[in-house]
């Protein structure tokens, strides 16, 4: 591995040139590549397909003698609550089942927060005259997207190696009423798969906030998203830690299985107190009579219990470990002292945090020879990428073999990026 | 059939006692007895059921090459958005297929329009100091609950046989800019069955709203809703005759196959003109990331083309129409010159017309012999039947041998309020 740091001009300039000459090879190919998007591969949606058929024609009832085929049921079929509950560890009743979009959910519950307030507010965040939400960053582009939607002010927490900095998190939400909202993955965290330690949910859970009105956002989107089965982070739930202080009521969780059963098809969920539920479950109600229960039923005869949930998630991991570790081991054999990243355990993707000033070049780089990556920013509230060194590796969709390619890809121009600053430094 | 109008005061004690002698033999029976819910019945249900084992495995990818099992295509699968736009007289493109709910499509839009606007409007639906919408009544309780919530004024309309009272909206839309909106069923309307004249249509897409920020919220829940092949309504298309003018970004239409498919579990979908439907795409992109495109897939493939949802339709008039046939007769033997009640070739409901202040009366009368009917006052803003004369009769999900028992107990507890309130008079 070259130590660019202690080169002088002109061996800059000859690795430059080399490293240029392998860049238009490259263009040669005329590659078309994709590492920007954390979708599930074909292969890992081919092991759902037996859920389509798994129906029995005439046990369409429910829990209760209901039909799923028909209008009723706004909290979702008890089957399907219990299903996420097991889950995420909370008893039914704290489950609402919505749609297939836990991202329409976080959206619905802002805007109904946004609008007329939640449980126990003393009113709509839209009557504060400055209303903020907490971003631990980099963090999910699509939460960003909401909260910038209404003019709710961002104001980013950097994230450690045990997730977003307490000392931050505590210093606003308990000395700020204007700070109504948080956005967590606390889990195998978009993009660094980063788990939150036991004491961060648990200062989590000790947060005494300033505002009557202030949510956490849990998004548990890859609670079940272990690439080893025996070496695999343990998120602590941060319901039962609540419970012991009584601060329950702060916590909005999510869950979808977009990424377990189809995405886009699965069905999603929100768990809360059962003040939460009873509050949204009358804002909901203003919304709709139901949400689709037959895509709900399909997913618990499918999976019929959380054991037949973490099994089919053996078989994704079976899928993506490899695809995880190529691109683990070729950023190990190229970028080593010229760049960090994260070795996630879990989740959907890895963070390659480059040289100050070097990841919008890279991704630039990247795309001029058919590698699309995610937008530089992206990561970011804004899509301000201050330091501008976070490139979000999205590795689930794509093949072992492109995978190698792309990464190999992914470090030429990481190199080039850095050389080129280099250069440029000596130049100044 | 007795005239009571003309019976003094000891003929109507008579009858009174008659009446509630067979009232009490009713109560004896302990009836169980349903008809408020506009619901599909199982059997209406059942014809669907083939759509569940349609898909073939190896041909899950929609138009253009996408998988419909993974995330994209937020405007919809090309397919369904044709084949609802066929159905509706639009272009595919003017089309977005959304979840499974017409009426959480509705609550969306009102909702971006209250707190962003719409397209071509100055400002948010809530900078205005006093947003109103017209609600011709008597109507559909859960749009009323919508605009309700947003603390939006509801102006009741009256209905006419021909739709709504067209002199009142011209002069509230065309003069007040603080009217925001207007909710219709404009096919076989919510409760009473009218379908609007070929007139009422083109004075819709003539109106010149004083606010740029008006819409036509055209609920066109029942438009393939026919009871008869032969003898149905035609409902002129709002869309032609507001191109003819210019006006075409004025409406929303909307479509959902609730009643078609599965409900609850079916396709809806919102229909606009092209600057419209890119300013709504962009709105719903900040809610999610797309809508469960399985299902759009599902419901294509099932139905195939508008045809394919037309002979469907067929076998569910097939099913609805002895329904409709049964209770109209009853009423018919019944009350004729006590009350007036609609008599709709398609939709869901009946209107039945009390004579004033009997509506709840009646309704609460058959609540206690344990017929249950759609609550009193449902049908209109506020829940505030001025008149108390109108009764929603759902008859669809109720068995031909029951909605003759109901409609029996319906007829009699309407008398009952009748004798009662001319004894009332008697008194005074």
């Amino acid at each position: 591995m070259p130590n660019y740091s202690s080169m002088h001009k002109e061996e800059l300039q000859r690795e430059f040139d080399a490293l240029t000459q392998e860049y238009e090879g490259y263009k040669e190919q005329k590659l078309s590549l994709n590492m920007s998007r954390g979708k599930p591969a074909t292969n890992q949606m081919d092991l759902t397909m037996p859920m389509l058929t798994c129906l029995d024609p005439d046990d369409m009832l429910f829990a209760g003698g209901m039909d799923a085929r028909n209008y009723g049921a706004l909290e979702g079929i008890p089957e399907a609550r219990k299903l996420l509950a097991d889950l995420m560890g909370l008893q039914p009743e704290e489950v609402l089942v919505c749609g297939s979009s836990s991202l329409n959910t976080m959206f619905d519950l802002v805007t109904h927060a946004y609008t007329h307030g939640v449980y126990g507010g003393s009113e709509p965040w839209m009557n504060c005259p400055h209303p903020k939400f907490l971003c631990p960053v980099p963090g999910y582009d699509r939460h960003f997207r909401i909260t910038e939607y209404y003019h709710i002010d961002m104001i980013p927490i950097p994230m450690h190696e045990d997730g977003p900095d307490m000392e931050l998190v505590e210093q606003y939400v308990n000395h700020d009423p204007f700070v109504k909202g948080i956005w967590c993955v606390p889990k195998y965290s978009n993009p660094q798969g980063i788990t939150y330690s036991d004491e961060v949910v648990r200062r989590f859970a000790a947060l005494k906030p300033a505002a009557d009105d202030f949510r956490i956002f849990w998004d548990n989107a890859y609670l079940v998203h272990d690439l080893y089965e025996d070496d695999h982070d343990e998120l602590l739930n941060i319901m039962d830690e609540c419970r012991k202080l009584g601060s329950e009521d702060m916590v909005y969780e999510f869950f979808s299985t977009s990424k377990i059963s189809f995405a886009g098809a699965g069905i999603a969920g929100v768990g809360a107190s059962l003040p939460n539920i009873k509050f949204i479950t009358k804002q909901f109600g203003v919304e709709t009579i139901g949400w689709n229960k037959l895509n709900m039923l399909l997913h618990v005869r499918f999976f019929k219990d959380a054991n037949g949930v973490y099994e089919h998630m053996k078989k994704h991991a079976k899928i993506l470990r490899p695809k995880f570790e190529t691109v683990l081991r070729i950023l190990d054999e190229n970028l080593t002292d010229l760049a960090e990243w994260t070795k996630p355990k879990g989740g959907y993707f890895i963070a390659l945090i480059t040289q100050n000033g070097c990841a919008k070049r890279t991704i630039d780089l990247c795309k001029s020879v058919g590698l699309t990556l995610t937008d530089a920013g992206a990561a970011f509230p804004y899509g301000h990428d201050l330091l501008d060194n976070t490139i979000r590796i999205a590795p689930t969709s794509v093949s072992v073999e492109e995978l190698e390619e792309a990464t190999e890809v992914l470090c030429l121009c990481t190199k080039i990026a850095v050389v080129e600053k280099l250069l440029a430094e000596c130049e100044a």
